[in-house]
């Protein structure tokens, strides 16, 4: 098995290669992602100019890995249809530092690489965590592995786009599993007036809006100490969950316990 | 009511020009536009570097017209949230030359912009049509300004997110006007190997797919001569449709026919 | 004759256009310049990525005006190799809005686009004002003007490449025109810390030193109320001065405190 | 002593790290060099927008390496203002793969980067070599040295602005050490017309012109086997030679056969 790790931190995040230590144990696994962090960029594409790629040293050891001069989204392009010569068989992106949650979703780069992913008929996850302590990452970097594991195995549709978030917790804290729905108008963009000492130019801060999330969705579950599973293949293209089920789900928390 | 208009063309873009001078009879109407163009942008938003913006001499007169150092997403944010002050009542990006349909609205600028003013809370267009001949950006001008009228007598669900396409043909011998649903996996990004002297680089080209649009989506309509509506607030976020109902469609087709 | 007026501040900018209105009366003017400010873009030339150029409409009339998504330099090298097919008597870079002195003119893109001019085989001018009133502007327009009337005439050595700046002072204030050297060590750029609400970044402020101009250097005769004219061939190629010479000046300041 | 090393090719550039192994045997180096490869960037310094800067494994051991995202220029200076507190003895860029001759050094990043330390009051080196064969670059890196070492010792002037150029040539090949002018009018960049699918873009090519350079120029002396010494602070800044004399020359050329 051939799986493509990506992220819209930059190659050098730390959550991309707690990711690749741990899938390497089941899979053979490519890296190519941003050489710059990619955050907000979203869906975004570039065709109007170059793409430069190099091959750079990996942090783990025995991983190819490429450095992309592009977007999270050029990246899995380059690797699906030239780097990895149409050979891989998932695609998974992150591990996000910072949830990616209700409207969050459609401007994460994180994403938007899995989606591209999955236009090109590949199962795709998007995995993130709150929070950034070492522990967080590799209670995702496991569950990420499992859902791995069931690609392999054929055990889990081909034909899915997950969206994943952990809460930043403990393992023996988090509460369990659930299926959710993105929350809707979640997030605000304001503009911030500044100087730079010529001229007068704009900043956006991206805001959390402060309100009650409603119930199944993606910030409800996370609120509540669960990790959240959206499946955006569903949201965004209606198809059915593709074995995405509540008792799915209890069964992966078990395992991921015992991880 | 006032109108914004943006588009991922850039601000000097016909496309928009033409909209702006026919929404200008109903509506105070402001511009805020990239100052180059922003094709495949997508989602994109700028949160790691500042945004500069200038006044610039309008192409319709008496227009306000500001281009932003940014994504079609950016404008649209530093509109709403600093330079119209929160007094907009409708947000449409356009008008597009080249159609967006399929996953295309997934990378569209055009489409992203108008996401931003539909997650503000405001109606939201985004407008594009098949071919650049003046006689189809004035199809689709009359078109969006029959919308905006609905919107401005409140005919219309002030709730609605909706990406249109026309077909490059004379309003003579387009057929009607279809809701429909995004086809699904059509359009792909190969890569070129090319080299600019000292370097080997790659070259994303984006293809159309061949497949057979599935009936009911926006590729299969424009493929038929028709006009296609399609209701993204709903595909996007699982809202109801918001009044953008067959005889809706059937009603505004003959009063564009007349327009 | 044929000039190509091109800038770093864009070109939209007002010092370009009061500029393209003076030349106007004595040859053909051609504007290619960059679509966004450039400043501090030095002598960067765009060897990695496409260059775009649009065609747009003119603030004065009948000018061909054209944009490029790249530096000044980039503006000049095609302007002169390809927009106007080798074609051009001269080059002149400005109005620019605030001086170019010291070791400024190495970072300047003023500079920088006259430079590309100069190696090309035309004469070539910067020109720069301490100020951005109108009247002061004038003042350039009206000295670049009678600069290229004497081009045009063969009296001026067609090898020069000068760098000019004048003081924000009214015509009848102004003491002189000198011959000057650039100054050094004047600039220093200081690093600030700031913080996005993510993460930290620096943010580059540039700062003139305090130190005495030695004399005859351009920021001293800037500093007395003169216009400095800095023989920048023979400062950075050892050319000699080519007819600059004092009396040269003295009858160039005469004429303009007549035009 | 202490030395900052940068470059404009790229932080994980073979020539910047060959150079860094060699110098570490005499000194305290650390590392702080763009994230992506910026050649041509020349004298470009960035503010407008917001410098970003990663700690990155090095890739020799016990070095600090820092890269930025921006210009060769914006390095140096982040490096000096702020990363190294103002304690470097010096700053030497490359070593660049391909020469630096002539009008070249003008556009340069690698030269560039070198004048940002020299306008602080620090001896400043640029060096380059005419292919990237490991020997090669082992002999740039021991000439290197070799005047780092006097700089450490005094016995070389500290107000030295450097541009270094030597042959592919393998060390017993190279004739001597000449101390250059630039060759005047040495280059040119034609404009290529493209098309990437949608619309006409442009595309500027550097050529080397077919002039015979004129004796006593870089360009002359490379041809002729010489490794070229060009004294920027002279041709730059008329400032008096610094002790880089032919004697000089030749005992460093007689050291650096032993070295």
């Amino acid at each position: 098995m051939k799986i493509l790790v990506t992220n819209d931190d930059g190659i050098f995040a730390s959550g991309l290669w707690t990711l690749v230590r741990e899938l390497k144990s089941i899979a053979q696994v490519v890296v190519v992602a941003p050489d710059r962090e990619q955050s907000a960029t979203g869906t975004a594409v570039t065709l109007r100019q170059p793409l430069r790629v190099q091959r750079v040293a990996p942090m783990v050891t025995d991983i190819e890995a490429f450095s992309v001069e592009g977007t999270p989204c050029d990246s899995v392009i380059l690797a699906l249809g030239k780097l990895m010569k149409n050979s891989a068989d998932l695609v998974i992106s992150g591990i996000n530092q910072g949830p990616n949650l209700g409207d969050d979703i459609l401007i994460s780069g994180t994403i938007g690489a899995a989606l591209q992913g999955y236009l090109r008929g590949l199962p795709a996850l998007a995995i993130s965590v709150a929070g950034a302590e070492k522990a967080y990452l590799d209670n995702a970097a496991k569950l990420a592995t499992l859902l791995a594991k069931r690609v392999k195995a054929n055990t889990l549709s081909a034909d899915i786009f997950l969206n994943i978030n952990l809460p930043g917790l403990p393992l023996a804290e988090i509460k369990g599993l659930k299926i959710t729905q993105p929350a809707h108008k979640t997030h605000i963009d304001t503009v911030e007036e500044r100087h730079d000492g010529k001229r007068e130019y704009y900043w956006l801060v991206r805001h959390k809006l402060g309100t009650d999330a409603a119930e199944a969705t993606d910030i409800w579950a996370l609120e509540r100490g669960n990790i959240s599973i959206t499946a955006l293949h569903n949201t965004l293209f209606q198809k059915p969950l593709s074995g995405i089920t509540e008792s799915f789900c209890e069964e992966l928390f078990q395992e991921l316990k015992k991880a």
